[in-house]
């Protein structure tokens, strides 16, 4: 499969995902601008997969710098570091990515710029093989929450798509079918910009795992007719109480499991827990353009022009509603959190 | 605003839902088969609106017989009537307004032909204008639910654009807003044919009620936002039990707002319930073409070609969801609509 995103002779290349499932394009960024525009436009999305993007982002930006002095490279990284935060406000790893970058020149005092450089490219590197082996890891936890026989019911899309490689959500899954498990899925479409059609079913069909495509509003009939055993989603920011920012209609769907008895997880690596959040109502949900909602995938409009419209990019699912957290250190009650990850990642 | 459906010098006129809101378009229909083709591709829709269209439909299609022996008229009405009835399963409406002009021939046994022509089109025109009726005795008792400064969330289109005029849910908005209340709606997009954005947003803007679009996965959060005071739907089919069946996503929205402890009422005319249904489980559902989810109002495909997809055109909520049905007679608990409605129309 090709890599969501990649450093190749120093270039940033991605999966442009906006073009799915109709075309694979490589996008080749030259510069940390054509990697926050990318990140802007949702051509890379997923919260791990920004995060990791960022990060390669920065070395991008740091390799263009051209002053060798440390006082001005470091100023030039502050303000690379400010554009790619300011492409997407709700996903916690775009700023732990972009702060871990930071670090590496902070704790290296004594290294040359060039020197500096190279240190950067690497850690870009480990953050995205670190995730990669995350997803597998969190995928043999979560693999295990998941019977022999159970249909997944899963939004947007949380998978290698959403990360370097693998998935969180899809991670999960893969795990479970890898280990012989007999599972289904059912993908919501995940309006409006339709990750759970355009790159969950993609994505799960190229595994050859079994997945139904279904609108958004026919997961609540579905769990009635006894069709969904279990719910599996990522997350673009858990609180320190456990609260969940996810995909908008995350929190339909874990409202919906509630009613039905059906157990709602979320797959997420460290770097999406930010304890510096105290809970879901300090999560700043991005609001994006209208236009996502009034056309669908390049469709003629499909409301009045001048429609009042709200387009909310995530939504908070409270800890209440979340039957564990599963992590690379393993399943965790929201509960738990805190008190887990509260000395650091 | 140009009628739903209009009977005009011997021809079915309808307006042409499919085009909306991009295209404002009327179908002359001239024989029974493109009645039947329009309510198939629903150019009408909506279960009131189609009822009313397939009687026009068998008037349309009476006119048309050449036989002058009464044995050869029924048997031909009988296949025309059939020919509607296989257009789609869900809406009772249609089967209610289909027998209502059967039975005109049958109580007529002594007039001749051309005088049955002439009385059924005289009962389809009763059909159509009892609907307006009924849609604005309904508005009348539902507005009284609905408090000054309240938003109202509606999912699919139960408007003007859904029955002969005025519409149900829609009807029950339009009157609160003309009795002076100050109301807001936020309609659900509804996927996947978005009556909810092409039409229903549409209706309201041409009448000047603030009206907000959203996806439906949506609504969930808005109602946890405290945005959403009341639900109001229209129905396809009320079973002699109560329980409700209604556009794909109507459960969802009647379980979210339980869990919110908002009401969710239903408004439907007494055409739409079914004595002969003891219960949702005995409503036929319609499942719909795939091509419906893959691509939306004309886009390219959102997903793989081969992707696995389930389309049921409408779901089933159960009486316990639901606050009070909204009907021509007053509004119901739906524990009462078979003490209230066992004795006929």
């Amino acid at each position: 499969m090709i890599p969501t995103v990649e450093w190749k002779d120093g270039v940033v290349r991605l999966l442009d995902q906006s073009q799915l499932p109709g075309r694979v394009e490589i996008l080749d960024c030259r510069d940390y601008q054509a990697v926050a525009n990318a990140i802007r436009e949702l051509r890379v999305r997923g919260a791990p997969a920004i995060g990791v993007t960022a990060a390669m982002g920065i070395a991008l930006g740091a390799n263009a710098v051209q002053s060798t002095d440390r006082q001005e490279f470091v100023t030039a990284i502050g303000k690379i570091g400010d554009h790619l935060a300011s492409t997407r406000p709700t996903a916690v790893n775009l700023f732990w990515a972009i702060n871990r970058m930071k670090q590496v020149i902070e704790l290296q005092p004594n290294l040359s710029i060039v020197e500096l450089k190279a240190c950067l490219v690497h850690e870009a590197e480990a953050i995205c093989q670190e995730d990669i082996e995350m997803c597998r890891t969190m995928g043999r936890y979560g693999a295990e929450l998941i019977q022999h026989g159970q249909t997944i019911l899963t939004h947007c899309n949380a998978g290698a798509l959403a990360t370097a490689g693998y998935g969180t959500a899809l991670g999960v899954i893969r795990a479970a079918w890898e280990s012989g498990k007999n599972i289904e899925v059912f993908a919501d479409e995940t309006r409006p910009v339709l990750q759970g059609a355009r790159l969950t079913a993609w994505e799960l069909m190229q595994d050859g795992i079994p997945v139904t495509l279904i609108t958004d509003n026919m997961a609540g009939t579905m769990m009635r007719q006894g069709k969904i055993h279990v719910c599996v989603v990522g997350a673009d920011r858990i609180a320190a109480n456990g609260d969940v920012a996810n995909k908008i209609g995350t929190y339909s769907v874990a409202v919906l499991a509630k009613a039905h008895g059906i157990p709602f997880y979320v797959a997420a690596p460290s770097s999406t827990i930010d304890m510096d959040t105290p809970n879901g109502d300090a999560i700043p949900i991005e609001e994006r353009s209208r236009e996502e909602v009034l056309s669908v995938h390049g469709s003629p409009r499909i409301a009045p022009e001048d429609v009042k419209i709200v387009n909310p990019a995530f939504d908070v699912t409270p800890a209440e509603y979340v039957a564990g957290i599963i992590t690379e250190r393993g399943v965790f009650s929201p509960d738990d959190i805190a008190r887990e990850f509260s000395s650091g990642r």
